[in-house]
């Protein structure tokens, strides 16, 4: 945790911030944090700054904040994931909060077993994204959005979501590399095994441009920051 | 599992492999391989290929192997990490290992914590290489080196150890992103709350040119497939 997140609700009428729960306990044990000690917050979706310790009690921290700055600029990338199984999506989401990603969809796909639908890991989406934003010192929780049905999906909804912006594929097949990337991008990561035929071709039906990662199957966990790291190349010449 | 991994004392005097454990579990439940299934192998070290199932008992898996294929080829990356918490090594090693990466120097900082040196993780270090070249259809194990004086480690094993290949230390207060690579690469990720300015020093006096992965502190287990998809871009013009 590199930044206490604060909520509106979190604020006492004289604009001081009382934590309890988690965040105390963080400050407490973790930060060790004493009177008088400045600590980095930030408030959820909005700006970052300072918070000094005006009283650490037994149950609660007391904060004198000051929001200065802007939280980190974001990259411009939207996923497209097919629902990853439960024990990879519990380490994708806050990976991708912490990369500043903009929106995430779950979709559905061939590969992709009905019981991912039903995962407990639904319950956690919001702490996970935290997790990802703490890390990252950023503000601003990622959309999420799961759709059970890839087809209409693609067809009746994406233009309408992402009207701007490439549309990218990580595909083994693909005959080239990530592309030097202008503005926004939407990136389709698959599922274990992969995107079936039908899938692909719907992809690039849609304007989805595959590209590849490499020869070697990654895990999603893996195959996400990968895909970003790549799509990170300066659009200015280097 | 992408890839049931043999290993020499696997091989019977008539060249046939027999599968127990892990492997033949595998084969079993999630394959659901039968009589005449080929299933994908590769040797510990050797080359991939097929292993057509001549038997399934209810303990072991008989196969008839043929090795035709190289592994996919290694992007020329090795790592030096400063160690890890215990629950980031779980997850970076298998990682590095589906990358591909050759070689991985875990190095004590400033800010890793003596008690990691102590983890139980390093006596599963093989078991989680292992997983991650399964993933990925892999068979080389990359080298592993544990070092736990950043100083002697840097002035006095490196040079041997890395006669040749860029140098690189992702840094969050570098000016540029990810250079253009030209073969192979060393790349220096720090620990949580990275690298101090005496190990920075160090590491540029020892020839590592600091890069930028973006304003964010990532994970280490984040940061390391986003690195590695940095320096991925294509030496060859795109």
């Amino acid at each position: 945790m590199n930044l206490l997140l604060l909520r509106d609700e979190d604020f006492l009428p004289d604009g001081t911030a009382r934590l309890g729960g988690r965040r105390f306990l963080h400050a407490r044990e973790v930060l060790r944090a004493a009177g008088g000690d400045v600590l980095r917050v930030g408030l959820l979706g909005g700006r970052v700054g300072q918070g000094e310790v005006l009283q650490l009690s037994e149950r609660e921290l007391l904060l004198r904040v000051t929001l200065t700055e802007d939280p980190p600029p974001r990259p411009g990338i939207d996923l497209l994931l097919a629902l990853p199984r439960p024990k990879a999506l519990r380490k994708v989401l806050p990976a991708a909060a912490s990369m500043g990603v903009d929106r995430i969809v779950l979709v559905n796909a061939a590969r992709v077993e009905k019981s991912y639908f039903e995962s407990k890991v639904f319950a956690q989406v919001e702490e996970l994204l935290l997790q990802g934003l703490e890390q990252a010192r950023d503000t601003r929780l990622p959309e999420l959005l799961v759709r059970d049905r890839f087809r209409p999906f693609l067809e009746d909804e994406l233009d309408a979501l992402f009207p701007q912006g490439a549309r990218l594929v990580a595909h083994p097949l693909a005959a080239g590399p990530a592309p030097r990337r202008e503005g926004r991008a939407l990136l389709a990561v698959g599922p274990e095994g992969g995107w079936v035929p039908f899938e692909i071709e719907l992809l690039q039906q849609r304007g989805f441009a595959p590209f590849a990662l490499g020869p070697r199957p990654l895990r999603v966990e893996v195959a996400v920051p990968y895909a970003l790291g790549a799509l990170s190349r300066p659009t200015t010449s280097p």
